[in-house]
Order: structure tokens, then sequence, then C-alpha cells
């Protein structure tokens, strides 16, 4: 795992991403320097190699990968007037929109450009694999900004918009890997599978951790997603097993901005603790957790070609064998 | 021509874009059925035909290449706040930036998928063509937003802008249509630079257009570009020409936006006609022309094979044999 890290971060250190127009591309340079925990091209490499793929071939897809996520985080950041990312300003903010809008356009173009370096015999399955998921995570995008006016959400909703918007690229990521690798169909289907188990499990976890996490290892203000209205797993969870007067009061408090809003956050949680929230939610990651980690069971490669998914699995949700 | 025309006409009529989620669908199926005039997809049907392609393998990068200039169009107009295209709201007006910047972004992969359907044993090489294209278009949109804020652009900075904004679409749609009939490198270098030519033809015939062309047959205001201070190639060749105090009056009078914006335009018109720029401007247009003409005649198929794009030559630029 800290090995593929330490590649994936050499791959990008090694590449240069400002040409003409500099305009055009210096934010492009300046998202891909921000960092991050460099998942997806992690995730293609650990899937590539468990194959025996090697390093070689996937160099370009890796970058890729990460240079897709980061064009969305891009347009994210612009509609969702989001002043942060890492804790540097967005690029909206920053250069201004139209820089945002065409950067990251333009970052989309490059992200295939590096998909497009190496030949292939399965190229345009890896091409419709990659293509397809980026339709996904436009579309859970928008299901996403649709659910903000919603009046009714339920659970299935969420589970479905998380899955396109969040799930499907970490799916997608591993899946291009192996196929790189020319791995056979079903174990790319468990492959893939386990991306999507562990990408809910990651976004529950998400939510979750927003209520109930460490505000020093977050790192975010805790009921910041409260705070913000936001329709969380944890709120559409409370929403579905709630009183009628339950019911009444969350849908009161998820409409209001007070100014006192550690009282509304504290009153949200309290309604969540009468509910037995907490709980739940912790059991529907476990849940998908243990269903990823039966997909990854699953998969006909020897034991010791996984370790590095079951560390990142480790990694991610924090569980120390 | 016109088969080529009704033909693309038909392959979009039969075409579905609309699917769940229908918010983001919907703004896409609205811009692709504002029409236009197709000359992308009709240029790479028609390339395809004079190397013996057959309509099948290109039907959906026919589609692609059009499904991609409307994005470029659509993320062109949020950027530039144009209200209108062809006549009726654009996205960003009808709905909202949002949608203009997701449905966009989801248009480029929709492209992508129409490039993915049909498998090509030069497919590499085609999608290669196709994302230089659009990095290319990115690249020719950055600069023309570069050059309204910028003190200097010479005549040849303008070239290099059209070029890439408009011209290297126009050629890649050819050369993709020739690539998918396995024509031989040379022609398809002797296609490439015709399709450049026309297209820098096309763009400074826009130009002059506005300055001298029939309102009625043209459909917009005469002048409009000077209106709007637009650093057109007839504004450019003129400051090239000038001496220094019509230097000074141009610049002056194109840093202004005054109430009374007809006596701009007329003094504008004046010192244009001091310096002989219609003629200037149409000598260019014919030297592009005649560019154009030697790489069409340059390619080594039937000439009976060339009508199609020999029509639209004409059809372009309203020459009557």
């Amino acid at each position: 795992m800290n090995t593929l890290l330490t590649t994936v971060n050499e791959i990008f250190a090694a590449e240069q991403f400002v040409h003409e127009p500099v305009r055009l591309y210096e934010p492009i340079d300046y998202t891909l320097r921000l960092g991050g925990k460099r998942i997806r091209p992690v995730m293609l490499l650990a899937a590539n190699r468990m194959f025996g793929g090697s390093l070689d071939t996937v160099r370009h897809a890796a970058i890729g990968i990460e240079v897709f996520h980061n064009f969305t985080l891009l347009h994210d950041d612009l509609m969702d007037r989001s002043p942060l990312r890492r804790g540097q300003p967005t690029v909206y903010r920053k250069w201004d929109e139209n820089t945002a809008i065409l950067s990251g356009d333009t970052m989309f173009a490059l992200a295939w450009r590096y998909f497009l370096v190496q030949p292939h015999h399965r190229l345009q399955e890896i091409l419709q694999c990659f293509n397809q998921t980026a339709i996904e995570v436009c579309e859970g995008q928008q299901y996403d900004m649709n659910f903000e006016t919603a009046d009714h959400v339920t659970v299935d909703d969420y589970m479905m918009m998380i899955r396109l918007k969040t799930a499907v690229l970490l799916a997608g990521a591993l899946k291009i890997g192996a196929l790189y690798a020319d791995a056979p169909a079903a174990d790319i289907d468990h492959l893939y599978q386990f991306g999507i188990h562990l990408g809910l499990a990651f976004q529950l976890q998400d939510d979750l951790l927003d209520a109930y996490g460490d505000t020093a290892t977050f790192g975010k203000q805790t009921g910041q997603d409260i705070r913000d209205n936001k329709k969380t797993y944890l709120y559409l969870q409370a929403l579905q097993h709630a009183d009628p007067a339950q019911q009444a009061e969350l849908r009161s408090l998820f409409s209001s901005t007070p100014a006192d809003s550690d009282d509304k956050v504290s009153r949200v949680l309290a309604i969540y603790h009468q509910l037995g929230i907490r709980r739940q939610v912790e059991d529907s990651i476990q849940q998908q957790f243990l269903l990823a980690q039966q997909h990854l069971d699953a998969i006909r490669v020897d034991d010791s070609q996984k370790t590095p998914l079951r560390q990142l699995m480790d990694t991610l949700f924090d569980r120390k064998k």
C-alpha cells in the first residue's frame, strides 16, 4: 500500500502539467498539486498488480483517473460554491468562474489523453468503463443537487446517489487496473462490486464522522452537515424511523439556519440518539464492509496478492488488525 | 451534400437523448434539438464516403462530433454570458449556471460514448485525433478570453487563436471520417489541411460579414463586433496598417461603449475604409480558400468523390459556379 502510494506520488512529481496557454494550465497544475490521498490511482495500480500486470502499462491510466477525479472536484466546488479544498482556495475563488469552467473542461480532456497513450488489445473496453464511470459520476452529482430541493428523499434514493457520485469511480479504477492485466471477467465483476461496497461504506462513514467524529482527527467542525441542512444518510435514516412529532421537528430543524447553530446541532443529535441512529449507521457500514470483503475473498488469485487492497480497507476504516 | 445533411438530420431525429435524471439530460436534448447546420458531422460523413467508407461505421462518430461541438457552445455561452443561441435562450438562461456546467460536462462524456460504440482497428488513432482536437478547442477558447484583456494582439496571434477555436474541429471531423475509411496518411494530411484553411476562411468571412454583411441574410445587426469591442481580424489588420493617429483613434474607439453605438460603428468603418481593410480581408479569405482548394485537389481519389466537399465550400462561401 505505502509502496503504491509512493509510486503514485513519484509519477505525479515527474509529470509536467503546465503548458501554453499558461492561464489555462496553471489552475490544472494547482489542483493536481494540492495533493490528496490518491486513492483511485493507488487502487488502479493495486488491482493491476493483483493480476500480474506491470506498472509501465498502467502508469498513464493511473494519472488519468486522478486527473478525472480532480476535474470533478474542480467543477463540484464551483457548483457548490465551496471556498476551500484541502485547506487552500478553490480554483473559482483563486481565479474566477470562467477559469474553473474552462480549466475543468480541459482537465477532463487531459484525463482522456492519458488513457490514450498506451495501446492495449482491450482498450475499447477500458475506455468504455472509464466513460461509463464519468457519465455516472455526473448523474450522481445531478441527483445530489436534486435532493437539495426535493421534499421526499428516501434512504434508497440516497444509496443510489452515493453509489453514482462516489462508489462507481473507486470500482471503475479497480476494474480498469484489472482490465489492463487482462483479468478474467468473473474476477473483474467481484473486484468491481468490492469497489462499490467499499465506496458506499466509505461515504456512510464520512456521514457518520461528520456527526460523531473526533474533530481533531477528522479535521472538520462536528455537525457541519446538520448546519448545512444536508440530507445525509443519518438524517434520512432518522426520518424513516421517527414518529410524526420527531419527523416534524427534524424537518423544521433542517429547513432553518439559526444564528446559534450549536443549539440546532444538539437538538438534531438528541433525536438521532432517541432513534439509535449512530448504531444503525455503524451497522450499515459494517454490512457494506463485509459485502466488500466477501467480493474480495471471492477473487481467484493467491491471497497474498490481495494484501494491498486489504490494507487499503483497514486504512480507510482505521481498523488495526 | 444535401443527401448527407438529410442523413445527419435523420440520425439525430432517431436518437434519444433524454434519460434519468431528466434534469441533467433535458438541457442536452434541448441544445441538440436547436438545430444548426450540422457542418461537422456532414464533413465527417463526406470524408468517410470519399475514401469508400460505409455509413454504418461512422454513424455514431458523426453524432459524437456534433455532441462535442454543442458542448463547447453550451459552455462558451455561459462563459460569454450570451443570452441567445440560434434565437432561443441559452441553457444557463433557460435553466441556471450549474445546469449549464453539469449538463455540459455530461455532453462531453456523451460525445465519448458515441465514439466508443464502434470497434475499429485504428480506434486509438481516431480517439487521439478527437482528443487532441478537444484540447486545442479549449486552448483556443482560452486565447480568445486572454485577448479580450490583452493590450497587444497581433494578426498572427489572432490566426493562431481561430485555428484552435474553429478550424481544428472542422479538420478533425474530416480526419476522423477518413481514418474510419482507412485512408492513406498523405491523403489524410491533405484533408486535414483542407479543413484548417476552410475553417480559417470561414472565420475571416464571419468577421467580414459582421461589418459588411447584409443584415437580412446574415441575421445579425451589422457592426456588432465593433459595438462589443471585439478584436476581430478587421480590427487587428487595421491597427497593423494604421498611422499613429488612426491607431490612437481605433484604440480609443475600441475601449469605449458609447450610448450612440451607431456613431462609433460609422467612425470605425471610416478608418477601415481609409485603410482598404475590406479588400485586404477579402484577399485573405480568397488566399485561405485557394489553399484549401489546393489540398483538396492533391487528395488522390477520383475527382467525382470530392463533389460533396466542393459543394460544401461553395455553400459556405456562397459561390455559385
